[in-house]
């Protein structure tokens, strides 16, 4: 006969951990716990091939009674107890218990084995006889509604009505009395919602809730959970049946929960809190307030001393801090559960830090230990967690980390309050170019409209400030220079304080903590760049991006991007004629005001990266975007015409009106950009691609040794990469003749579009490198408009779970992964040298790095606070390989 | 020894057409017709592995010199002349002739065999002496600038101050001393450039042309050529050495050009013009003109009949029209050439019908005969070929056919207008939901601005009309009812045509032809329609379209878009009230309005497509395009607040402003539209669903035929689809219940996206058919927005031939090819009952239609007036397999 229950109690079990499969999580950890000597309530777990063979077969494999009653029986011998007693009754719970956690899914019934008589002989047991009746109504309601089906509502409209009775708001005022009215009315109830009485029988009690909780593996709200999570639908539930323990047996009893370490510093000593005679409901009702642990040691020095010794073997064997919840029977330590402990971002460093030095895990394993996507909550300036926090609003969280300021509505004030001394946030309802020079000074930016990609967003990433975008409850008047959330007006020079991590505005001016890599985060990140084989680049685009970069530990530029440069106060006019020139010739010489001035930009970065590869892309936005905003100017116009304003003043304006207009796209991201203004305007990347080598030309005389990459974006066809790449190197052979130096550059192109992806064997055969965008590759291959889709639907598509994350945090495996394989490999088959990299913001998104590395790519880059993150997960993704 | 050169001469061949790779296309034809005994100037090949071999080894075969001499000995004997003789000189020509035509890329040299001497010899035995003086300066001439590589210009000039000096036009006012003059100074300059004296040995003057021939084969032009057009380096070419023959010896000698049938109707009768002592360029100076074909049959009757027994045989011989040239040298008629006549669509139909009445052609021959692109031509409206026209500007061809009419600049002109029964064409900047009305009633539109997807476009294409968008040219002023192009004025009231198959705006009322399917054309389908296995359906919206599209011989629909329906005058106010409803309740009341306009909708479609497929689209575009257009608006608002207008009037503005201003977005094509309505305002489909099946439902109680298909447009992902397709069955089901009637039905997705193509065997799981979103699918894959694409910057990437064909009028094989055949084999895998079609606008395009055969597609549905194409179309492609 197969073997279809397993026992467990202190010294004695029939499972271990290793037998998740077959006894569930809780079952397995359970007889781990007891084979390590640890007193947990004795019980059994019926294994999940029962489960199976229920669903299948409608029926239960021969013998499994027979097994439940010998398993019943030890029971009783463990506890001295007998199931179904009147005078000294054994309790137990029936769990659910998968393989995998499923929390709240599945259906649970405690106190089993209570009947009109045995609760009397618990009551002759306790110190709180009402506890007993309560424990009763407790069974009736539980196991009407989870193993009877009897609607919820019907029991808890009795009590409703049963405390409007007695005029009392809170279950717990109920009297003895009342309790057993209600008892009554629960029993009648049962009668009448099923025909039949209450089962006064506990071995009945105790069949019926299995094969409840067995059911519950295929009610409606689990099997949309493992449609979610891609659980197997075979897999099954196992069932545990334990003895049930009371802490609130006297003063000698009592129950806690605890962490071997500190949960928030991850330093080492216990931590937790614990009330005496007491259930654990006692510590949720929160009526009396639970004590230090440190307290037990003074209260009950040999539980508290068995309860540290226990719980340091579990973290000695687990390896890990541990999270567990215990309860005192009369002087008797039970652990009812133990599990890894969450932790903060700094414990967890602090903990895989210190277990490798205790000897305790391997550096291998403290790396595979770190949630590296928490660890960025380390690199941001972050409100202080102590402060008292009122957010009035939450918007787009654009640009990550925390800062705090008076606010301003347009650039210049900013400007002004800055000279003055003041900290700004610059609210407004959206920025554009002309904006710059207050981004600039100020110390983060919120707009009230706008999404992910929006120009205050994408500036401020850029300048590494924190961002809200789309925060749509801020109404502002620009023109008042106030904004209203909520009916309360904000003002020029009041305080508010931003958290672009989280979008949320925060009231007044909140203190924020500054980020730093500490000694033992280092020493980690340096284990793991010991173990690492994948390359980690930074997104950077000014001296002061690149030297962070390579204090993160960067290995080069992944992306520096040239548009931003062109923002500058004292570039954008010269932009702005260079797009509004009606012929090549005068848009020559605009270009050629900017040339010394890219040069020194790129000088800058280059120098600041010696001796690692920088890759430059050319000119990416379309060109509308460096010019002033429509709709203002349209207005303008409108005004001054009905208000029959000076005719040349009106001209000129309509002129740069239709210009405008003619640049205007219906979908801009799909247009005129990228390398189509390398195509259709060649001049404006021939003095891009001069100042980048005539920057690496002048540092090479100089002695730098430059290693300038130069990236064409938005190539969807080989033709179209081959007919730019010409120029590239013809301008590079000319700027190299013409100083006499000679120096190393790559050219190569971004991998954005889908087709590109599709057509890698070919582009691969004429590029030095790619470089997968995969924010615009996610846009072309879901056809989602970020700025679009952010704001309108994406949030509806998470909730409604047809996502499982928002595509552009977390890479899309399924899809544009497809994509970024294929690219790889059909690149790199073409071109064996060919250098693939990613630099989208998922070169920084942990899982998305450990795709890049198991589909070949040499090299992640990221936001430069993202590298250590990086860093981390891509050691992480080498040793889940092994 | 390997043979190089192969003879040719009446009766008497050494090669045959079969012999193309190793002569060439001229050389081998040449050949063939001389087997077939028909007079051709005699002459020789030298083979394209002689080309192949000098090019890899910078020398010719051992003996191609001997194997040279004995074929000119040969051609010596067959004319009786000699080669380099003063008396009588053989004179040749060398022609280049790769494997296919590569025309005007190589050289050629004639009147080889000119000399001092052998000028005389000439001048002795034609009637017209200037004639062999004025050859010897061409030979000079095409020597010097074709052999010796001495620029052209050197040349050009002499003559150009020979004729200043003489103060006359044309060269062939110049006298023979002129001409013995140029010769002199040609051959200094021959002198000067080269340091050598021009050759006056005939033998040397051939050995340096062939030669000159086969360098001709890597010149500039021939490579870049061979790169656009797939041809491979190593074919090379042939030379093809021939006895110059001359029309001009006197009056027994001519020359001519023919036509076996005639090319503009394909009436069966030889069609064609001569000239009686001319050469060829005579006719190209078109001093004399040149007599009907049918003036031989007296001037020279045995010539003619020869003539026509000859053509006739050729005719047969390659079974389809030839386009001959002939001379007549005393008395006897050469063949120069016979090719495959070019014929317009009319003439190629009825040819191909003809032929197979005749026995001449199978049925599929006639098929493949058919170019399917050219005969679009046929099935819309034209300008009357014999009409003049004078063009004004030229613009998008955003709709095909043709229309003339009066202009009007806005709806409700054309409304009046047409009330008082004129024909109008509306002119717009652009057109927006407001002007549906005018377009309408207009036989045609035209805009100033917008792409071939501006709404305009769209629009006009889904009404079948003619439209011109983005003719950037006209300046439209609304507000005073006028255009300007070039200068001139137009004003409401006055006459254009317009020419939507080519973008044409023309002066005036031209006269239109009417399309129609001639008896010869519907056989020819019929043949095509016994040959093909994919089917062919239309896009049609009306039930007029779908009407049209039965009688074009579609077989269902494939696409019904819902969004026009939309549009209507009566439907408008409701959408847009529906749309600006603040409340889920408002807009399900404004949706209750639509629900029976949209049920008698496709009550119409399902009853003309009673017994076939019809596939409704629902509702796809955003919904900001249902509303007024948002600067009109803003300017409107401005004025008003400027001018202190009504408050009550103003605030009612801006809330429609803001509303407007909250749905419009940054890249619509990427937003929020398609399914992405469906799951976020889950009402709008519900509605359309029950409409559908109330229809069907009510259709089928009267005894209708129905098989409505339910396409759900932009899917992604198959939780989307999934949860779209539950409501869509459910309402199905509530709808036959309520009926008590019962009808099969399909719910199917577009594949419009590249991650639906990646991800189709996961939704072909839940999903019934596919039909391929082709235009959206390469805006996606390319990253192109076809509204800003067209416009800005496609032009300039097929001029320079980095794109060969516009992607969205010929299916980008290579790109998004890809993904279609991914997305089919992938559906087809997961699910063989799945069905799978194209209804992007490919799906009329010969080339894109039979990639989707080969690829596995099951039909193609392309608008009403392309079927016939699809259909000979889908023929062909299974023809060309077998």
């Amino acid at each position: 006969m197969q073997k279809c229950v397993y026992f467990f109690a202190k010294d004695e079990a029939d499972g271990s951990s290793k037998m998740r499969n077959l006894l569930g999580g809780k079952g397995a950890d359970l007889a781990e716990m007891a084979n390590l000597g640890i007193r947990v309530p004795p019980g059994f777990t019926i294994s999940t091939e029962v489960c199976t063979y229920y669903n299948e077969k409608g029926e239960y494999p021969a013998g499994l009674d027979g097994q439940i009653k010998e398993n019943l029986k030890k029971l009783e011998t463990a506890t001295g107890k007998k199931f179904g007693d009147a005078d000294n009754p054994l309790l137990v719970s029936v769990r659910s218990g998968a393989r995998v956690s499923m929390p709240g899914m599945m259906d649970t019934v405690l106190n089993l084995g209570l009947t009109d008589k045995s609760v009397e002989g618990i009551v002759r047991r306790v110190t709180n006889p009402r506890f007993a009746f309560d424990s009763y109504r407790r069974l009736l309601q539980m196991f009407g509604n989870v193993v009877l089906k009897i609607p919820g509502e019907k029991f808890e409209e009795t009590i409703d009505r049963k405390k409007e009775e007695k005029d009392v708001k809170d279950d717990i005022e109920l009297t003895i009395d009342d309790l057993k009215q209600l008892i009554e009315e629960f029993k009648r109830i049962v009668k009448e919602e099923t025909g039949d009485d209450f089962p006064q029988d506990a071995v009945k009690q105790l069949a019926m809730a299995i094969e409840a909780v067995f059911n519950s593996w295929n009610n409606k709200r689990a099997i949309e959970y493992r449609r979610i999570h891609n659980i197997p639908n075979h897999w099954g539930t196992a069932v545990n049946v334990q003895v049930m323990v009371f802490g609130n047996m006297g003063s000698d009893s009592g129950t806690g929960v605890g962490f071997t370490r500190d949960p928030a510093t991850g330093e080492k000593k216990m931590y937790g809190e614990y009330l005496l005679n007491a259930q654990g409901e006692d510590v949720v009702a929160g009526i009396r307030t639970p004590r230090p642990i440190s307290r037990l040691k003074d209260e009950m020095p040999e539980v508290y001393e068995e309860l540290e010794g226990i719980t340091q073997r579990l973290e000695k064997h687990y390896r890990d801090i541990q999270d567990f919840e215990f309860t005192i029977e009369k002087g008797t330590l039970y652990i009812l559960q133990t599990r890894s402990g969450k932790r903060t971002a700094q414990a967890a460093v602090k903990v895989a830090h210190d277990m490798v030095k205790e000897g305790l895990i391997s550096k291998k394993k403290a790396i595979l230990r770190i949630d590296a996507a928490q660890i960025e909550k380390l690199l941001h300036p972050r409100i202080d967690p102590d402060a008292r926090v009122e957010v009035l609003a939450k918007g787009l969280p654009a640009s990550p980390g925390a800062a705090a300021g008076i606010v301003v509505f347009d650039a210049d004030s900013a400007v002004r309050f800055v000279n003055k001394g003041e900290k700004v946030i610059l609210v407004r309802r959206e920025t554009s170019p002309e904006d710059i020079h207050g981004m600039a000074v100020a110390q983060g930016i919120l707009t009230s409209r706008g999404g992910m990609t929006s120009h205050a967003a994408v500036v401020a990433r850029g300048m590494g400030k924190p961002c809200i975008a789309g925060c749509e409850a801020i109404k502002v008047d620009e023109a008042k220079a106030m904004f209203t959330v909520n009916g309360v007006v904000f003002k020029e020079g009041d305080y508010i304080t931003i958290d672009g991590s989280l979008g949320q505005v925060i009231k007044g001016q909140v203190s924020t903590i500054e980020p730093k890599l500490g000694e033992e985060f280092k020493e980690l990140l340096g284990w793991a760049d010991e173990v690492r084989v994948m390359g980690v680049r930074a997104n950077a685009d000014t001296p002061d991006d690149a030297r962070i970069a390579r204090e993160m530990g960067a290995e080069g530029i992944g992306l520096c991007r040239t548009e931003h440069m062109f923002f500058g106060e004292e570039r954008l006019p010269y932009v702005q004629r260079m797009i509004l020139s009606e012929s090549d010739d005068k848009r020559r010489k605009a270009l050629e005001k900017l040339e010394p001035i890219q040069k020194e930009d790129f000088k800058g970065i280059l120098k600041e990266m010696q001796g690692l590869p920088v890759i430059i892309r050319l000119l990416d936005p379309p060109l509308h975007e460096f010019l002033p905003n429509h709709d203002e100017l349209l207005v303008e116009i409108t005004k001054l015409k009905v208000q029959n304003g000076d005719e040349k003043e009106i001209e000129k304006k309509e002129k740069l009106l239709r210009r405008i207009e003619d640049l205007r796209e219906t979908n801009p991201m799909l247009g005129h950009r990228g390398c189509r203004l390398g195509i259709t305007f060649p001049e404006i990347y021939h003095m891009q691609v001069r100042a980048i080598f005539e920057a690496a030309a002048e540092l090479t005389r100089e002695g730098v040794n430059v290693l300038p990459e130069v990236m064409i974006p938005l190539v969807m066809e080989d033709k179209e990469f081959s007919l730019l790449k010409e120029d590239v190197v013809g301008i590079a052979k000319e700027v190299m003749e013409k100083e006499g130096v000679d120096f190393k550059y790559k050219v190569g192109t971004m991998i954005e579009l889908p087709r590109a992806a599709l057509c890698a064997d070919k582009i691969a055969k004429v590029a030095d490198f790619f470089s997968f965008g995969t924010n615009d590759l996610t846009q072309t291959t879901f056809g989602f408009s970020r700025d679009d889709a952010e704001g309108k639907f994406l949030h509806v598509y998470l909730e409604k779970k047809i996502l499982r994350d928002d595509p552009f945090q977390v890479l899309d495996q399924e899809g544009v992964g497809q994509l970024v394989a294929m690219g790889t490999e059909r690149g790199k088959k073409a071109n064996p040298n060919l250098e693939v990299g990613i630099c989208g913001e998922h070169g920084g998104e942990p899982s998305s790095v450990k795709f890049c590395y198991y589909n070949g790519l040499d090299y992640v880059s990221c936001s430069p606070y993202r590298v250590p993150i990086a860093r981390i997960a891509a050691a992480q993704a080498k040793l889940e390989q092994e």
